[in-house]
């Protein structure tokens, strides 16, 4: 049976790539991290969406000994009022995570054998990071082409990004069709008992689930 | 003044790298990984190099939740006999190791403003590891002049990596005039009390001091 890593989040894009892969017929190695983000409420939300998937979770632990991130550092402001469409970085960008993951995902990959990294990034809906972009996957993959064994044997790792030309509204069409169980998931950034529904994170949940007229089942 | 990640393995090259660094004119950052390897002494000898080299030390630990490296396998045979100058890949070779530490190396260069990031990886003197050559490197920092907000904001980082054509002779002649403190080093695999003597590790440092007629003040 085919391998497949799949980055989680504990959120919903991440949860609809897990489905997704698991769609495909890959044999799913899920994978999250414990970085000292304020929300980690969403590794216990991966758990509990591996468990659903009926896959394996690995976690990795990281003690990032630097900040520089609103996302990390609970004495920043987290961005609430701003407006979605603009094109700027948030300061919830934690500098270079996406890569450390990927880097994370790829050596997982190599020790088990697996031949794709899924993640659940996504350019259109906003986000303003760059490592969410088309351009910086084509070049990760490039890299570890070049700097792993199993690259230079030919087996270069595929990194898959189902949802990253996808509106967030296409996204939940997807997962309903998938049977993701959306309630199991956690997106807020807050990291408070209840989402918080004025962080970008839940904002943008709520406006995609509206847009087909359908509950989100995160705001219960 | 300028500021550069210094990725430090404790190890010769490395040490030499710092030292390299330092005489560049940058204000160092070095960093070192935690990760299980068996020779842990590494970040002890990471620690005394950063002091007699007046820098900043960070030491991320990393909890590997897979094998698939007789450098983290403690019942795994570390390669002992075979010839160094074979080019395949030595079972000591980690899953994306230094994948790993460079995207480390690039969050912290983010976060605290630094232009570079110095490793000492070498593609001369027997290593096989893909992860040590210039094509990989210069197609990592692709990917990171893609994925980072200062890559975006046309402040892309640059990765050197000044030992990666020398010969280990040429390293130690380097290091030498540098005033690298060698005694501080440890480069064996097995990690055992004193260097073992047969890994690759202390092999290529010991052919490269003998061919200069130096004592290697590592073997004491």
């Amino acid at each position: 049976m085919k391998k497949a890593i799949v980055l989680l989040s504990g959120g919903l894009d991440s949860a609809t790539t897990l489905f997704f892969a698991r769609a495909k017929g890959y044999k799913v190695h899920a994978l999250i991290f414990d970085y000292g983000q304020r929300h980690r409420k969403e590794v216990h939300a991966a758990r509990r969406l591996a468990r659903a998937a009926g896959c394996d979770l690995k976690v990795v632990k990281i003690a990032l000994p630097w900040q520089g991130s609103s996302l990390l550092d609970k004495k920043m402001a987290l961005p609430g009022n701003r407006k979605l469409d603009k094109q700027e970085i948030p300061s919830t960008y934690v500098p270079a995570r996406n890569i450390i993951f990927l880097s994370f995902a790829a050596s997982y990959a190599e020790a088990v054998g697996a031949q794709v990294i899924f993640i659940g990034a996504n350019a259109v809906d906003y986000s303003g990071y760059p490592d969410c972009r088309p351009e910086f996957y084509a070049a990760f993959r490039k890299a570890l082409a070049r700097g792993q064994k199993v690259g230079i044997e030919g087996r270069a790792l595929r990194i898959e990004t189902p949802l990253i030309r996808k509106t967030k509204t296409q996204i939940i069409r997807l997962g309903l069709r998938l049977g993701v169980p959306y309630h199991l998931t956690w997106s807020c950034y807050a990291g408070g008992k209840r989402p918080c529904g004025v962080c970008d994170s839940c904002r943008i949940r709520t406006q995609g689930f509206a847009a087909i007229g359908a509950k989100d089942p995160f705001f219960k």
